[in-house]
């Protein structure tokens, strides 16, 4: 379930007029864009985006850019933007890191569906005249390379059928080259990257059946070795996506100094679809809510920033 | 330019009728069903099939499967269907050969535009609940599998821009590679897969232009080595896709006894689009006119059909 609140009725060209009425003058008025923008939906913020470029001939983001800044500028902008347009803007950021952010290339190749993925594929060659696949292969090399490319170009098939037999030898196959620590040969990436969802977890489920124990333990080893990340991400990516994000929020949560992009991301991503399930995850593994846990990290505009998307207005 | 010659103004119903009259009684009038389909194009097939299934609550193409045989039957049901769904059959089959046929999955992944490609993963995945790359990787091995698996999952930036210092290195990287036989290296396949199509015409070119001789010309060797031609195969459905499609024809019209499959293939996939340009690079390199070739080498029902698709009716 969703946390966002978002009322019904809305006028975009009022919402326009109030953004802007907030950036003018000196200073600007955060919590007036924080109330208008953190409780309107994708498609609402889209319209406001076209009202504010119509009435202003200023695009909004660029606006908000200007009046911004830090963590607080980075989550709002984001927010503001076409999800699958974001996803691409994420991408494409994580790519450039120094040490690429493979982590979240994963996420959005393994969790959204098959046609969201090749939204946010659209989006990202609009965007930066190349493909995604492109920028991947350019900004990443060996073992890493291969995964990332694999699951970032495919299309899998989303039905819900699942091949008892096929889950039962692919099991087995995925045993046998973990077990030699063959990890980068070519079938545990193309099983991973080729078979639906479906037909995966049914397989990872045979695996822990026949071998008493997870894949993702199989593949636990020295804690430097990205590629074998890699391999655990993807697999916990299609397992468990709500289990997957509690962890995340988790790390960043827990890092010193807290992991604002990761948090931000997390929360901007999931707030329209299942923050609320997530929350739920997040709070009995750390006995702790995650409103508590942002009060406690968090600070200002930022702050309350996230605890309206997650429906929770300071007042 | 195309071939066909289709009618502006049609009736999809009356259409259903001729057919299905031409279907009954004793022996199939198999010429009225070339006259028929053979001049419609894709979205009046469509239509027709609509209609057939609406008034007699029959599959038009299981009717043309039963009341027809051999390379005639097999011609007018591909040319019948969808075009993207007609590409995913055409793939399917090609991977369940004994030996897959490598070259046809090249031809749909790099000489359609990226959405086209898009569209027959869709129709894919729809008609044998598999990814497309998920049959590729299942039903081929070792280099040939990489090289395929990249092309069929890619969605390439289709702008025309072309950044000409990309194409100076990239076409140094392929030339070492080439140089050093190392053609399984992860460059060659990574540039030929993830680069745009004017991004590569460019740096082919600028391959030609630094080395004096064409890249495919580096890729010739063992000729039984499927994994060079497949590199080869790329690079031509991507460099000029015409002259590629007329040399296929050659090959299938000069094969001992003609490979149906190859000549149906090529003038059903491409009556509607450029099929006249591609006779007319036949004609230049054979001294004969494909019309005249297939005169000479086909006959019957199936060498009117092929006719009519060239626009070259039998009267």
């Amino acid at each position: 379930m969703a946390t966002i609140i978002a009322p019904k009725e809305f006028s975009p060209i009022e919402d326009a007029e109030n953004i802007k009425k907030a950036c003018l003058g000196w200073g600007t008025d955060e919590r007036a864009l924080i109330s208008i923008l953190g409780h309107r939906n994708a498609n609402q913020r889209k319209l406001i985006g076209l009202a504010y470029e119509e009435v202003y001939q200023e695009d909004l983001i660029q606006q908000l850019k200007c009046e911004l800044s830090g963590d607080f500028e980075r989550a709002i902008c984001h927010w503001t933007l076409d999800p699958a347009d974001r996803d691409a803007v994420l991408s494409n950021a994580a790519l450039k890191k120094d040490v690429p952010d493979y982590r979240l290339i994963i996420e959005i190749a393994c969790i959204g569906s098959p046609e969201e993925l090749l939204a946010v594929r659209r989006a990202y060659r609009h965007r930066y005249k190349h493909s995604i696949e492109e920028d991947v292969a350019a900004y990443t090399t060996g073992d890493i390379r291969k995964v990332l490319l694999a699951v970032v170009s495919a299309y899998r098939y989303d039905g819900y059928e699942f091949d008892t037999q096929m889950a039962d030898s692919e099991a087995v196959i995925l045993h046998e080259e973990i077990q030699e620590k063959a990890y980068n040969h070519e079938e545990l990436i193309r099983i991973l990257s080729t078979r639906s969802k479906a037909q995966l977890k049914g397989t990872f489920n045979r695996y822990r059946d026949i071998h008493g124990t997870s894949i993702t333990k199989g593949l636990l080893g020295d804690p430097t070795d990205h590629y074998l990340a890699a391999l655990r991400t993807t697999i916990r990516c299609i397992r468990d996506p709500l289990k997957y994000y509690a962890k995340v929020l988790r790390t960043a949560i827990n890092t010193v100094g807290t992991d604002e992009d990761a948090l931000s991301r997390v929360i901007i991503t999931r707030a329209e679809k299942d923050l609320k399930d997530i929350m739920k995850i997040y709070f009995k593994r750390n006995n702790v809510t995650l409103e508590n846990a942002i009060e406690r990290d968090t600070s200002g505009d930022y702050k309350a920033f996230l605890l309206a998307l997650l429906g929770k207005d300071e007042l």
